[in-house]
């Protein structure tokens, strides 16, 4: 297939290539083929915690999607997907030094799904869920979880869960207020909205409300998943009474869903995490000459929340101390640790957040999520 | 775990990397990510087939295994066959520029297999089985050969099986006979048996005789499965009655099996492929004196017969010419390209294969396998 654009090109061939770490000489390859091989097979059969130290185990992850919530783009299937899981493994690479290959699964199926991924188990030492849709990725994770031994992270929850989290406490230094005394309206009950909300509770906001498509999510509700069940509120109406009064939005939903009037009714300098791509819940031009406190999912605008600024570094942590699972308190840490890379004297508006180049993110995620 | 042997140190953190083939910039990172690779991801829902161009599906295959028959070592489970599929896949991208990438699935049930390769197939260009054990591997193989619309390929089978005919139409190069009037004894029944005992009677083999550990596979056998009785032979008897009179001896099976008495029993200048590894089934040094033509799989005598021969270049062509099936035809031409390469004026006894080293030979296999 012929195209001419650059990012075709850039993807011509693949993003990814795997390797071999060992020069293959006719002294190597007695080694690290037939015959040699045959003696870390045993060492291995004998002793299974040591394919940590001499396989690819201890050094690799596998991103696992079914394309069913790819992006913006919905439910494309497991090839479509590849693009973006190559991208993400790549990054891992880059910003994290892992090995991450892309397990794109062509079964939409939560069963064959955990059962696939319990089969590869053995050659990975981490599992990154990837754009699975909800509810079926909540499901897919705390099975996942509670079976295999080797630590699952769903990044679409906890990934962005916990880089929400670093920006939230940052913006509040800039305000004020505290957790326990704010209410936050969260747009959007899918993976990443149900995640936030977790965290958040975690940490004890003070008044939480978080809305569907149908609006927000109360107790009177009898079309509520489980999930959402959780964080139904006594309060009923629709997002404009959801934002009302709030001192954070945080959008994880849909393009152009906040208008600038919605942000009126909200508290003195407000909090607006528009996380919607490529599109925002609300354009930041709208609010200019506001004091709101904006960031977006975009690398064009000032305080990028992407997900890139934790999946690297946790897993980084996780291979390096073999954990067996990501707790809440580790995530929580983790934001803690990527919240304190802005330092007071460059903290602003413009600037709560570390820049996804900060060569120090990874380490610090890394570090903080293996001391818990 | 410390160690101090040089194979063990040479495995430590694992053989393989997976590395970004982007270098990333905030300028590539838009594109190789969100929001740029979404155009990617629409590009390959729209056509399926443009993610040969554009993802690592055209450039990757997986290299798939049970673990239930590595080398010589038995059922030794996916883990610990982790560090052979690993050397595998080292071979695949230093000897035939292939990405492979190791599977090693937790489970030893056919269908379960079966099910879970072809939820993995999206993401490959091809599928390679390897140390699989007989029966299972047959039925494996034929399934998803007929589910698939990628090429799948059992290296202990197939590779085997090109190798070994290119090494025997060399050798009948250098004495009298074709293989239309010559008789072939065959010890071993599994993988690479019966892919032998299957690429030789296509070949037009004159007589063939196939030895499991219970001696002659002959019609009067009660306990033959289908594979083997597809040649099972009108003779009975033990390894020494399928050996008498015969040109050529194969052996897939145990060490020491084969004695120089039972050698003296062959027609004049006999072939004798003793490939048990590591040890053979008669080592060279008791056939010294002899006019015997004498192969091994071992790196360490002359005429190595090893798949590194033939997988780097069989997968090489397939993914070039994006093939969907690797037919016998494919192989067979496969082995006469690979015959070809010793020129006539380097012929010799010791000199009836090319090296694996020989910088020519992935791409004469690949060409060969297009061809067809």
């Amino acid at each position: 297939m012929s195209t001419d654009d650059p990012i075709h090109d850039l993807h011509r061939g693949g993003k990814l290539s795997v390797e071999s770490r060992v020069a293959l000489s006719p002294d190597t390859l007695a080694m690290a083929y037939t015959p040699g091989v045959a003696e870390v097979c045993r060492t291995v059969a004998r002793d299974p915690a040591s394919a940590w130290d001499f396989t690819i185990k201890g050094t690799s992850i596998a991103v696992v999607t079914d394309g069913s919530a790819v992006l913006g783009l919905g439910n494309i299937g497991p090839l479509a997907a590849l693009p973006v899981m190559e991208g993400k493994a790549a990054l891992f690479r880059v910003f994290g030094g892992v090995n991450a290959y892309p397990i794109c699964l062509d079964t939409q199926d939560a069963g064959e799904i955990i059962q696939c991924v319990k089969h590869l188990a053995p050659i990975f030492g981490g599992i990154n869920l990837e754009d699975i849709s909800a509810p079926r990725c909540f499901e897919i994770e705390e099975r996942l979880d509670a079976e295999l031994s080797i630590p699952v992270f769903h990044d679409d929850q906890h990934g962005t869960a916990i880089v929400v989290l670093a920006a939230l406490e940052n913006a509040l230094r800039l305000r004020s207020g505290t957790i326990a005394n704010i209410r936050v309206a969260i747009s959007g009950a899918g993976a990443a909205g149900i995640a936030i909300a977790g965290i958040l509770t975690d940490a004890g906001v003070g008044e939480l409300v978080l809305c569907d498509s149908r609006g927000i999510v109360s107790r009177g509700r009898a079309d509520l998943n489980p999930y959402k069940q959780k964080f139904a509120a006594s309060e009923s109406g629709g997002l404009t009474d959801a934002v009302r009064g709030a001192d954070v939005f945080i959008g994880v939903s849909a393009p152009a869903i906040l208008t600038s009037d919605m942000v009126q009714t909200m508290r003195p300098r407000p909090i607006i995490f528009a996380l919607s791509n490529p599109t925002p819940e609300i354009m930041p031009e709208e609010l200019q000459g506001s004091d709101a406190i904006i960031a977006t999912g975009r690398s064009d605008y000032p305080n990028q929340i992407n997900n890139v600024l934790a999946f690297p570094g946790v897993f980084k942590g996780a291979l390096s101390a073999r954990l067996q699972a990501i707790t809440p308190a580790m995530r929580h840490k983790a934001a803690r640790a990527l919240a304190s890379l802005v330092a007071d004297q460059e903290l602003a508006s413009g600037r709560i957040i570390p820049s996804v180049f900060d060569p120090r993110v990874a380490g610090a995620v890394a570090a903080a999520v293996c001391e818990v």
